[in-house]
């Protein structure tokens, strides 16, 4: 059997598969800060109509346009792959399969939805795109599909990534991404912050502030926002993930996988691959689906679903979600990507539904994880992925300690080839063990309090 | 048609091609520095027997072990792409076909001789590989080989780019590579250097020296020497790339093509791609073939085909090649992989016969070829690929201007998601023009002068 299971490029899915028309309970809606929900129409300053139609969608399959489709080619079908050399080492009876999504440009799953959104923005007349990126797999990813499809691409990075890993601006920059450090000079939000704190590292919080702010006020009104995890239309456009590794299994007569697991941040990659086998677990099917995030930053593991707000800056809508609080400040870690106090509202209603069952791993064995990987399967993988990786190696060895040939999948979400420092504070036994304390949850409690969550406490799940 | 051309595991070659079978002319000895030519037994210190008998070796087929393949399976066979997108841009009737060697753990085409050159160090009972690197691509690659086999990898890195390029040393690191800057405090030839020059940035050349003196010096016998190109049976594994690409091409009926092309440094990727194709140029078939250089290092456009040392100090045998003489020192490109005075003698043959003829690119062509790449293809190349993908663009407008439908291979040998500061330099208007001048290469007859160049002037060749 061959290591890799490729698909055609005439077998690549030709709709996205959108869960919110199959979970048990409808979702709530965003709410206003005046506790009523937000209307399409109040969005419209911030995303091109079409790609609101598609947040707030119910239906099951949405059309991937062809020329979509034509840009997608460049990577993907992505591979399906059995990872035999790290089933081999850990003598386990598990079979193990990993969708390779680092294989697009960038590195990352990201492009995913990067291409459809910056796609969408065009149609309608965009010229320009604002975003916020962190440790940058995002803030690449975006002006990759800009720079394909014909669109400026403006990214304010967090200050501390963007002096810290200057290839990741370089990266911008060679497709045409105008990356600022944020806070900047450029907006009011950033302007009052470095009058305040001149010497800020900056936040996640303040660099969409930043993004949102030149979206809305644009004289022109030919920019807009985009986001890269958490929100519905995110969730929809990497569903593509799963889609082929469900015929890429039927393919090696693989069958329906007992593990499925992903690392989870915003939420993105793990629903990605997650989604259209949750299907199958709505219809009956026994699976197991594992989002894996930090203890430095349980969010599903340990925090409340509750209303807040996607932002520190409060700007967003407030979306029924696992959150730590917007003021949530997590621990330094490695893995930025999972370094997010909520979680993207369709995972969140997944495992208040019991569809999810999440973990929380610490870095420390993260890492063992990926070395464990680079020494067996050889790639040097992201820190975020290590998340996934770990709980894999978890599952595999409880496989053989039970005798049961499992088959496990899990979401490869990206290289890490960008992101070498924290190998480095392994290798050299600086890294440190984060998990954060319990009673550290009373502060989010705090935080949440003083918004509306009415709707949320009435639905009991709060 | 798929853009991606992709065999399956079962379709791999099981023999590489040894092109010094079919040279028009037997090749010329490597000569000693008396001028008589070295026994296999005198390279024994230096390489394991069973490598020393590739080098030699006349046979036109040589099996590949069974076990070097499952190692080579983590990523091979790699894809044969179209670029379709490029194709688009340029308006051209030339179909471009492409080899991606970047999709291999470390990046580049070198572990297809980093993993058999491990192997039969370990199948003659060594335990330890030293070698040296500049930029740090070929460290990665038989650190990575190392790690996977079970043996122990000392790399000596040029200092300069030991502390500009901190990434590539993690990359080997994390590969378990034991990484140290050139000149060090570890061998006599280090020390030496240290004293007279303390501040030195080093130089592949005395990187070289400190690999060849460390492995020939211990006491045990169990270290053995390792070089990433030049050599023959580096030459002889990197026909695997051009022997799949045969297969790929045939699978979507491309027929022979026109033009091969692929950037030429030491000459390993290039001859990878182009040998098997060499084989039916020898045959009768019309193929343009074409190495391409940097105009900064004129190896073979401008070098004579000479007797010349492999490295500065003159540590190795006379190879027969052509050569920019051993004291040559390179304008400071950015495509460090291409900065090497010499050339494959394999290679250097081919174009004394004619069979291959290379031209010569400015950095500067290279880097806005790289980014016309970025732009439609949508990857970010290695500065040394760039001088490819320069040389195709050339061929892909002269195609259009002649109106022929030719078909264009090449190897893209490397991603640049390590090496984007040439990127950063000519995107900020930094990136220089280096053309050798014309009365620069006396100073390669003066330096090539003192070697017995009797037999080479013999054969009229020089």
């Amino acid at each position: 059997m061959d290591r890799k299971i490729l698909l055609k490029e005439s077998d690549i899915p030709r709709q996205w598969y959108n869960i919110a028309a199959d979970l048990p309970t409808p979702m709530l809606p965003p709410l206003g800060p005046d506790g009523n929900p937000i209307t399409p129409e109040m969005l419209a300053p911030v995303f091109p109509m079409n790609l609101i139609e598609q947040e707030v969608s119910s239906e099951r399959w949405i059309d991937i346009p062809d020329e979509v489709l034509d840009i997608l080619y460049r990577w993907r079908p992505a591979p399906l792959r059995r990872a035999t050399y790290l089933e081999k080492y850990l003598d386990t009876p598990a079979k193990i399969y990993y969708k390779d999504e680092s294989t697009s440009p960038p590195g990352s799953h990201k492009p995913n939805t990067a291409v459809p959104q910056a796609w969408y923005n065009k149609q309608f007349g965009i010229e320009r795109i604002t975003t916020e990126t962190g440790a940058g797999q995002w803030g690449s990813a975006l002006s990759f599909a800009c720079n394909l499809i014909g669109l400026e691409c403006k990214v304010f990075m967090v200050r501390i990534s963007f002096d810290q890993k200057p290839f990741r601006k370089l990266m911008m920059q060679v497709w045409n991404g105008n990356c600022v450090a944020s806070p900047s000079n450029e907006t009011n939000a950033g302007r009052t912050i470095l009058e305040e704190m001149p010497d800020t590292p900056g936040s996640l919080g303040i660099a969409i502030s930043e993004a949102i702010e030149q979206a809305v006020t644009d004289p022109t009104g030919k920019t807009r926002y985009s986001l890269g995890s958490v929100l519905n239309h995110v969730m929809l456009h990497q569903s593509i993930i799963g889609l082929e590794a469900k015929k890429q299994l039927e393919m090696v007569g693989a069958g329906t996988p007992d593990i499925i697991i992903g690392c989870a941040g915003g939420g993105s990659n793990f629903a990605g691959l997650a989604f259209p086998f949750t299907l199958d677990k709505i219809n009956g099917a026994d699976i197991e689906i594992i989002p894996v995030e930090p203890t430095a930053c349980p969010t599903l593991t340990k925090a409340p679903f509750a209303y807040d707000f996607g932002d520190t800056a409060c700007t967003t809508p407030l979306l029924p979600m696992h959150s730590l609080g917007h003021r949530f400040v997590p621990a330094p870690i490695h893995a930025g990507g999972l370094r997010y106090h909520g979680m993207a509202p369709l995972v969140s209603q997944c495992v208040v539904e019991g569809l999810h069952t999440p973990r929380a791993i610490d870095q420390v064995e993260c890492y063992e994880a990926a070395m464990t990987w680079s020494k067996t399967e050889g790639t040097i993988c992201a820190p975020e992925t290590s998340h996934a990786i770990a709980a894999v190696i978890q599952e595999a060895k409880k496989a053989k300690e039970e005798g049961k040939e499992k088959t496990i999948i899990f979401n490869y979400s990206g290289h890490g080839l960008m992101d070498l420092t924290g190998y480095d504070a392994y290798l050299t036994g600086k890294l440190t063990k984060y998990a954060l304390p319990d009673k550290e949850i009373e502060k989010t409690e705090a935080c949440l309090k003083d918004y509306p969550q009415a709707e949320m406490r009435k639905s009991g799940k709060w």
